[in-house]
């Protein structure tokens, strides 16, 4: 058996049995909501706070829903969005939250390592949980794409996953590939404008496209990313109609992918640009079963984490 | 007996005896509090989540007090009071929402008819709750409106109700008249500047005046509307002292109105522009009552719905 | 014995008895958590709301925490800290929240008094907790710091203090020197730029001082108060550079005091202008353990109050 997980910043390196493990407890959490226990005690007179420096009402709802269900007090530290704390002054905010005794600290900020950061300078017993770093890892979203898809097609080693849009920027994306290697999928394709792919060096072992239809072709599940209008000028592609023509998810593409193909965005959609309504909405959506499992998924992180 | 709520977005044609059984539900609530029992555990375990598109501390807070009161959790939601969200990006955030497993949404919008809109897409056994929507409705308020009357006067069919202010912007105005109309009042009378008044066509049981002196003689309830002051310039009367003079409720205007008038007000109270400070203070004041009675109402509607 | 409290707004004029007792009891709150047991139920049912008409995170954060493993349920009442809010409008407020049956305030206000003003104008049985008022006091932080100090050096009476910074503008300052003063210390120095120094009929029994190395010699303790940058302009300093040259507390000044002599800040400090982070982050440093004492004494005070 593997150690029991302290803190969780990234699942780069994670072993598959931990992975498992987690998700085996998402889905014991899942049969205990749906079996009538509306609330657990396992965490109860545990307090955790949400320390957002970057705005997230989904995720940070999805986290403090985890925490209460489990009987935890949750806190929301409301940092203005406009700070940049980082160095001494993070650091300080650490350490002032340590002295309180919390147990956990759920922590999002727009630079990628800060939660690396404070478990290196963290000096008590509290444990760290990345909600998402700049564009380098959101595990709770990789862990929760991974059950999604586990519950459709347990045989990760036989699925052709393709990852769709900003893949450069996008911590999802490279969370989502950390858990499918490790649960042992060999075929992840990244596909994008080439303006949004990452460096040739990241992510080795993945197949890369910059046609669509191609890397749609044949596949078991489409992981499309949300994308940053902002970034779309980095593209030469001049509109988000003719964004959503190279790179968008509509009906005939997911025709050429795999039956059953299952179809996926960690959300908020942009309907019409990335993914068009008819499919978001559909019977091979599983966008709202994603949500439904991050919130397991957190549960089964806090529970690992906290529970005595 | 009349069906159980299951959401709860006007009480235009909602039965009799729904609005009295709501009013008895939250009497019990209040005898329950002061006996003593500070919470209750009807709701242990349920969730309820604050959805507000625009600010509004006191309401909230009274749902919140509510729902703690009963023992379930509560989520604020904290969207943008930026965001227009309508349309599919609103019923998207509902069904994220949905997805998360909550029992039930608190929601305030400027657009009328939202709450609705939601109840239209939700997909799931979640109840929907208008905390006011656009100057549509705010079926919470005219049921603590009843309640703090009916309290003092149970005898609806005999009274005469003057609702005075910027009737047409209010959605408080109109949930008042539906409940009272429900209950049996027959003289509903409506008082304000011309330009702040409703269609003739809207609620066309309620009398209309223009003179305050004339709406206020011989009536048993005096509900005072906010006035918001942005909206004054929309009316003949140039500035706050002038509009007081033609429509504020003082001393000598109140000695028009039956013994005993009670005197409302949504809260929170412009002293000096609507109302005198010495009859918002006075002993015929039921103002913080109103207040008081709103706990116990929003108690009394979140407990009809997802009590088990 | 000395009559339990029934609000909190100053440390000025509370017998030493009392400030004795709440000392004692947040030692036993510590002692109970230490000892594994994370939630009381003390103030089970009870509800405790957060009126912050300025921002502060830290304070806010310690007060729910201390509410919460109290067993009681905490409100945030998020006021736009662009309100201006007193007067008739404060006091509004005030009813509309004691007829929401809360069981106490922790409120903070830019404007000194305004928690006595609550106090005065409050109808119910309602506790009112100061967190803060303009610069006029902060009793939670003068117990906290008299804690603190009494954990290692409970003789009060033989020990000197130093409190050093924009002494004018801090109601620390202003709840440490009560604290301090009831509890039978009698050196008590001020030290700070001449401009940033209070009137001199304020705080008569305390000496003053500009040179921080005459103030510093042989002090048992010293308590750095947060330089608001804003401030520095009224000095003669011209940069943080000068101003941390005359009054920053580093390794060498701080030599200059007592062996052991404890190192104390409110923070969140500024390193590098009112403190070096060597010493910040020193041995002698306790400004992490005031953190800490300040949910326990919290717990005190809500417990005096609201305790069955």
């Amino acid at each position: 058996m593997s150690l029991r997980l302290r803190h969780l910043t990234t699942l780069e390196n994670l072993p598959r049995a931990t992975i498992e493990r987690l998700l085996d407890r998402a889905v014991s959490m899942r049969d205990a909501c749906a079996h009538g226990t509306r609330k657990l005690d396992l965490l109860a007179g545990r307090t955790i706070l949400n320390l957002f420096f970057e705005p997230s009402t989904r995720t940070r709802t999805s986290f403090e829903l985890a925490a209460r269900r489990l009987g935890a007090d949750v806190i929301n530290f409301d940092i203005g969005f406009s700070s940049t704390s980082k160095g001494e002054e993070l650091y300080d905010t650490l350490h002032t939250l340590e002295a309180m005794h919390l147990d956990a600290i759920v922590v999002r900020h727009k630079t990628s390592g800060t939660p690396d950061e404070l478990v290196r300078h963290a000096m008590s017993g509290v444990s760290v949980i990345n909600a998402g770093d700049g564009n380098r890892a959101h595990p709770t979203q990789g862990l929760l794409d991974a059950l999604t898809i586990r519950q459709h097609r347990p045989d990760f080693e036989n699925l052709t996953v393709t990852i769709c849009g900003d893949v450069k920027h996008s911590r999802v994306a490279r969370s989502d590939v950390h858990a499918l290697s490790a649960l042992g999928t060999k075929n992840i394709r990244l596909c994008g404008p080439a303006a949004l792919m990452p460096a040739d060096t990241e992510l080795p072992h993945c197949q890369r496209f910059t046609d669509f239809d191609q890397a749609i072709e044949g596949a078991d599940a489409i992981i499309m990313l949300r994308l940053q209008k902002e970034r779309m000028a980095a593209t030469d592609l001049p509109d988000e109609a003719a964004y959503f023509q190279r790179f968008g998810l509509d009906k005939r593409r997911l025709a050429l992918a795999a039956k059953g193909c299952l179809v996926m965005h960690p959300g908020p959609i942009n309907r019409g640009i990335e993914i068009a309504s008819e499919v978001a909405d559909g019977a091979q959506s599983r966008i709202l079963e994603q949500v439904g499992n991050g919130v397991f998924v957190r549960m089964a992180v806090l529970g690992e984490m906290l529970a005595r």
